[in-house]
């Protein structure tokens, strides 16, 4: 999968930078290819469930946040991204210190990007996956 | 469809109150009955995406979140209640003052209980739909 | 929900008739208005699981295209219909003498056309439903 | 992934056997391994939309039918196996001569089975992705 123009990568990050929803997770952007986006924040203080989990609000934040970015690091220059629908299977309780999310492009277009991601849950050292999403990103006019 | 107990009304709102998520968000159930729950929570001032709007994940979390209770109004006394999947559509960008989660019961189950949620953007007193889910709550032991 | 030119049921109906899926199934439309479609078929006698009852496929196929074709009723004239994506919550096993489908326009749009559908199946004059669609239609040059 | 019992193989592909929809299709069970199954089928002559391309309803078969069997092969001897939930993104139309489904569990459990699909389009020799499924399966007694 190939970027349409130089700075796709510079993009990508500055639009996350201007996410408040990230910044309210205390959001990274670890890792960025094209088609690819890997983002980790520290499991929430607050947006919890009765349980003690995490909520599955946040757990979708990673998974569709990750999966949008990946989308856009394909889309062009003046595109931005935005969600037309999106799935999510909770595999198990969300527990740990630190979420993962890692989306991935599987087929790009220009009116519609299929993506998928999954959130994983660092725990003592461990990973557990802890949702599946798939679903539709849009190009929007930036 | 009949709630399994009495006090099934005090006990969805005592689990709510305890919801972390719903406290970041400030959202307050603003109705209940067997099968349906409202939620309505004031525009989010940070958990925005960077066109302005309201994160999809916020959208997610009411719809998400008010279909979870209406499906608790219907389990046992000793259950609480899981997502096991849910899809979002987003249909049109949420703003304005005000986000409403309106979420029902298609079919109860012991097992799998089917829900449904409308979620609703209030600007200038008017009501503009953003979102609707279709999903699968689990009764797990509380 | 208003067509956009005269002869918009005509051409759903010639549409209807091409479809070797709905043929293979002996389905009538039997039911149709602007954004609203009602598709019957008898109950089949070899798209059967191994229970015996009809195959999520066959379910999924009268959900799916009813919900299509309601979304043709409000298209160009010039367009044909795709499904994008789609979601299906089964409720209860589909027996019975006769499946209905019955598809519904959410969110009508120019790129995208959100959609729902009921499937239901009839047992002896009783109608019971048995799977709840919801998904993404678009236009695609006819 | 670890099947419960002797004989997991043989129970599954005789299950297939017994699938009226499976036969409709003249599809073949071409590949099996527990968590996993590969089914292969001509593309049909009559389940087309009226584009000629396959019917969302045959993709969505292939796919669901392949994931549900990859669960089976993870179950108890005495379950059946049973779609709860399934969502199909269309990714290309589907033409050619051969439609190949290959089911995945993604986690096991005594409750839900989470699985995932992808659809393929045989044409010429080569092979184009169509279609990607996410979905649910659940245990029923056989």
């Amino acid at each position: 999968m190939t970027p349409r123009f130089d700075g796709w990568a510079e993009k990508v990050r500055t639009t996350f930078g201007r996410q408040g929803m990230m910044q309210a997770l205390s959001a990274e952007m670890t890792d960025l290819a094209p088609g690819r986006c890997k983002i980790a924040a520290p499991f929430p203080d607050r947006m919890r469930q009765h349980h003690g989990y995490a909520h599955a609000a946040v757990t979708f934040a990673l998974g569709d946040t990750s999966a949008g970015f990946a989308a856009l690091t394909l889309m062009e220059e003046a595109d931005e991204v935005l969600t037309a629908e999106m799935k999510i299977n909770l595999l198990a309780p969300a527990a740990g210190e630190r979420l993962i999310g890692r989306g991935r492009v599987i087929r790009p277009g220009r009116r519609l990007t299929i993506v998928t991601a999954e959130v994983w849950a660092e725990a003592d050292g461990r990973e557990v996956q802890v949702a599946l999403l798939q679903g539709t990103m849009m190009p929007v006019p930036g």
